[in-house]
């Protein structure tokens, strides 16, 4: 019986029942990336699917975003294995009532992501259905990937950019508003964080994690995959702007709303502690994302957050349920 | 303007449109495989997606016949570049009324056919959907990957296996009636001919391609690509027996019913004249897969089906009208 080293929730609970089912022909399963070895370093590989109706509405969205956001989606898979991009895969569903031009609008949105990360589009599928869906299978390639695993006890915590705009937007749509321009930037046009994990792989991090089920969601997959507790201060927490004002709309704090929140395509990274506040400094001028401390790792397991010193229970965010 | 050296069709109108809408980002659109180098060889990637309702019905096939048809039919690609596997990547969309263990067979049924092929499991994503859809992503590797371009003047075409099972099975279904058993098995449970495309490539094979859409569907392709004309005989394409008795059922001509019929998971190969019928044999014995010579490659372009030396124009099978 195959245990996968993931934290609680039902996806996980299907993904270890089907790790368990394949044994030994399973290999891999359960990090953000797959990790094969070439002939000069490893190859990193990850499939992500965006579903309508699921992880986006085409009221909200262009077409050429849609192609975006399901490519920039599956590419901060990458980051988090901080492996520059070769390319991406594009298998696209389209349903009865769309046009050639919407298909080749949602293609545009696809290549101009896969360009932004200095990748291509190396192939694709087309495929009719009931709703427009697109698998995204981006391929990288690293000398030195980081995974989930390999944070260590004194190890700091570091969280790229800032949470909560797409969950301000999301909030807007679902209560038929249309969303702050800055919301709905977040939301349609995330943008891969690979440039800054490639550098913070060779600064020296020791793990990292992309936040797509936010940082309640994800920061426990990290404890688990590498056997450590980490301890998460949620006011240190960078909250977007939009998201703050959201927040207080809904009278939630804004840490939490921002923690609490998915579709966020940042990264936690475990850093030594030598790596300090001029470093961060030195990444966001270099890579043009801000790197903010937010906990540390210790011995034992599981991801705890307080607010202001007070234990937080804080939910992750379901795309499946 | 790129312009793929792609056969007609509604589809490949389509993917034309895709890459010059995409201009230089777009790499090798249009192949079987996408073909990227490593540090040793290179690596094979492709894409292909399963949709419930357009490449298979829930009372046609088990969950597990779903999983290892969606798996076998992508590796299908790998044998088209003569690449061995190394594994899959298995994106799964999940309807509301599905159970956990509905998509535990499904994943058995992709990791069995990955192992058939000698490939893992490497990773995946799951969604929920309207419709069960699979997007599984090959990865292969090889030194000498076959392509569909390299077909020279005076090579010989040969058909792996034989032709028109899936197919027969479909009317059967068609028409509400239960399939025979070699039909069904021929629709539910494909064979991709890697190692058969291995020792052809060893043997000196100058171009492939896989039968997914047809002989009359994908012949052209080959052509196309490598800036040849094929002529195929009819008369002599291998015909599944199964296919025979639906083909008489429906007053149709065998050979022409097996070579419009799509689904097919075999090859079609070209081969300098050396390759002889002691050579096909061997190859039948060292993989068990029969080899049948069909036709033969010119100076000029397209591919021109013949019957009894009279000119017949074939279709070829579109998943995606």
């Amino acid at each position: 019986m195959t245990t996968l080293p993931l934290g609680q929730g039902r996806e996980f609970d299907r993904i270890r029942a089907i790790a368990a089912a394949l044994g030994p022909v399973a290999k891999g399963l359960g990090g953000d990336c797959a990790l094969v070895p070439d002939g000069v370093g490893v190859l990193a590989l990850s499939t992500d699917t965006s579903v309508e109706g699921v992880h986006f509405r085409r009221d909200w969205l262009s077409a050429e975003e849609i192609g975006w956001r399901a490519a920039a989606a599956a590419l901060s898979d990458l980051a988090a294995a901080a492996a520059p991009a070769v390319g991406v895969l594009a298998a696209v569903t389209v349903p009865a009532d769309a046009t050639a031009d919407d298909l080749v609008a949602v293609m545009r949105g696809v290549g101009a992501a896969a360009s932004a990360s200095g990748g291509a589009v190396l192939g694709g599928d087309l495929a009719r259905g009931a709703e427009w869906s697109l698998t995204i299978t981006v391929v990288g390639r690293t000398a030195r990937p980081l995974t989930r695993a390999g944070a260590l006890p004194g190890d700091r915590l570091w969280v790229t950019g800032a949470l909560g705009a797409p969950r301000a937007a999301l909030a807007h749509w679902l209560r038929d508003v249309v969303p702050p321009a800055a919301a709905r930037q977040a939301f349609a046009h995330p943008e891969p964080r690979i440039a800054a994990a490639v550098r913070l792989g060779d600064l020296g991090a020791h793990a990292a994690i992309d936040l797509s089920d936010g940082l309640g969601g994800d920061a426990p997959h990290l404890a688990a995959a590498s056997g450590v507790a980490l301890t998460i201060e949620l006011e240190r927490v960078p909250v977007a702007p939009v998201a703050l004002a959201e927040a207080q709309r809904a009278g939630i704090d804004a840490a939490r709303f921002a923690a609490e929140g998915g579709e966020d395509y940042e990264l936690l990274v475990a850093l030594p502690p030598i790596f300090g506040e001029r470093d961060a400094v030195e990444l966001t001028h270099a890579c043009a994302v801000a790197l903010t401390l937010v906990g540390a790792v210790h011995e034992g397991e599981g991801a705890r957050f307080t607010l202001h010193g007070v234990d937080a229970a804080l939910r992750g965010w379901d795309h499946f349920g």
